[in-house]
């Protein structure tokens, strides 16, 4: 069965810390009557610091969604070779035994995606499957390790590299007061991270089912509005409620596999904010501790998006290996609002996984 | 082995000829340099008609990227709804029995993607997976039909379906007169297609093997160029000329699956422009008549981007159905360049199939 190997992920340079958020935010905001919601926003994140690909001063300018999205093709082309050099060296392989690419990303747009770079860059085969994804947000990274599972399994002994890219920060909007993008100033951060799935061989979490969920009727709850000034994140105050329904679906997912959902070994989630995780080990009755990558991620990096899933997971890796044959979930969460998840063991064995 | 059902189309009620085409650029370049060229382009298109989902008046202006964005999303829910019950009817199935949804569209962006809506509105299950890519440009046709074998493969017994929604017209940019933008004002159209690929039974085309492949270094040849006016549609001139390299590859493709790409029973290509299926017929040798369906199409409607390879596979269908066992070839090419290649035959024995 095909195996997650180790991700790898790089946070950009440029750091700002919660307390200087909550300074920005104070001079954002000043004189005006959403400050005292603004700073309580920022403060319960549960982050601790982000990562961004620019000095702050000119991450809080606007200069057009032109030269945003330019940026944003400066940056991707900068950042994601190393970490992708990474994922591959984790996974034991180089650049021409991939055999489809999925690309994730939904804070800057290009056409072609920017696969068709990486192939022509990094020694990728010209018959790689280019799958880029956009409009899955920060479901995208659960999304992306359920289609390489898909991809690995109808082409047997192929491996997948997912590259997930998201610079969050190039979607911060100035102008834009609403509760959705004062939570979202606070929240989101900027991360590269890539991974590979190995049809056959490697060490890592052997993926063995995977579902996708959409709560009926909730499309507009995480959406974009797209302007002239490019995306615009518009949140509703119901979404940190929504680990309520999906808590049960996972349960059902878990059951369908003889397993439950409550007793695994590992739990690699989406981090889309404090609410999520603690509400999400209330209504799957597990301790607040086993989702501690979550926590980690969100606390050192902010809602990294898509990214989220695949930091969680190189965290699950780099902490002590869990035991052949434990059990896991990975689910991420996002726009739809839509669930991707995966049910997975932990694989060491080369010899048996061949078979 | 999956099986592409018949498929369902939509050309939008409000046409240009390409006799109107020619007035209005005789109107919108008068007494400019690029006059003939841009008509002398027009003329060479081979379209004789296009559909477009706005009255021609209002296509010409450009009311800002959001509110193109926002005609798109009307657009779209207006008219994918009655496509998709026609591709559902052709499937013999109903929106419950479909697993995944792939939509591919180019020419309008939106998080989510429209996939929940669909989910929402047309009533397919919530564990429906959502796969929307974007960023293939022409070439998702194709990508779109063969992730969709994939995902019948990985998951027997699965159903998926494809929509493709372009809204072509809606990234004119008035203001745009490189040669590019000439040829694709004189080109491109908007249409909405819909088709379901069958994990099992059905009838059409059984697929049974799918490439990809990027030809080295053009990854610039076909982009968009993102301005706060929207998507703005680059050519290099020398696409019209990439039959040449690709044709060995869709040889090299047929040769391996033990089949000569020469001499196959049905062709569904897309239709790019004149140069693309002329070139290709020469370099695969084949008869210009094997394309006659993307020939139509392209006279009819313009170059309809992902809606290509539906549309030209709709009228094979809608002609004498090849006989079972015929073997077909069918390419989507666009933006990396890339190809999208898949091998079929066809398969009309539901017995048989169900095996």
């Amino acid at each position: 069965m095909p195996r997650l190997c180790k991700p790898a992920m790089m946070a950009p340079e440029h750091i700002i810390t919660v307390e200087e958020t909550l300074e920005f935010a104070e001079k954002a905001h000043a004189g005006k009557p959403q400050l005292p919601l603004a700073l309580r926003l920022i403060r319960n994140t549960g982050v601790q610091k982000r990562h961004i690909v620019q000095p702050i001063e000119q991450t809080l300018r606007h200069p057009g969604f032109e030269e945003r999205n330019r940026i944003y093709e400066v940056e991707s082309k900068k950042r994601t070779p190393e970490v992708i050099e990474r994922a591959l060296a984790n996974a034991e392989l180089r650049a021409r035994d991939i055999d489809a690419i999925i690309y994730v990303s939904c804070t800057g747009f290009m056409m072609p995606s920017l696969t068709a770079w990486l192939i022509n860059k990094l020694g990728f085969r010209p018959d790689t499957r280019q799958i880029p994804i956009a409009q899955l947000g920060c479901a995208a990274g659960g999304a992306a390790i359920n289609r390489a599972h898909d991809f690995c399994v109808a082409h047997p002994g192929s491996n997948v590299l997912i590259v997930s890219c998201e610079l969050c920060s190039l979607c911060y909007q100035p102008e834009a007061d609403d509760i959705g993008s004062l939570l979202s100033d606070g929240l989101f951060g900027d991360a590269v991270a890539a991974a590979v799935v190995r049809g056959i061989g490697g060490n890592g979490i052997e993926l063995e089912r995977n579902a996708s969920y959409l709560i009926p009727n909730t499309e507009d709850w995480i959406s974009y509005a797209v302007k002239d000034t490019g995306f615009h994140f518009q949140l509703d105050r119901r979404v940190p409620g929504t680990m309520e329904p999906l808590a049960p679906v996972l349960r059902e997912l878990a059951k369908d596999h003889s397993w439950d959902a409550g007793k695994l070994d590992f739990y690699i989630v989406h981090a889309g904010g404090p609410r999520i995780l603690d509400d999400l080990a209330k209504f799957l009755e597990v301790d607040r501790d086993v989702f501690r990558h979550s926590w980690s991620t969100l606390s050192e990096y902010g809602n990294i998006a898509s990214a989220v899933v695949l930091e969680a997971a190189r965290r699950l890796f780099e902490e002590d290996a869990p035991a052949p044959g434990a059990t896991g979930l990975i689910a991420g969460f996002g726009p739809g609002i839509t669930a991707e998840m995966a049910l997975g063991t932990w694989g060491s064995d080369d010899s048996r996984s061949a078979s």
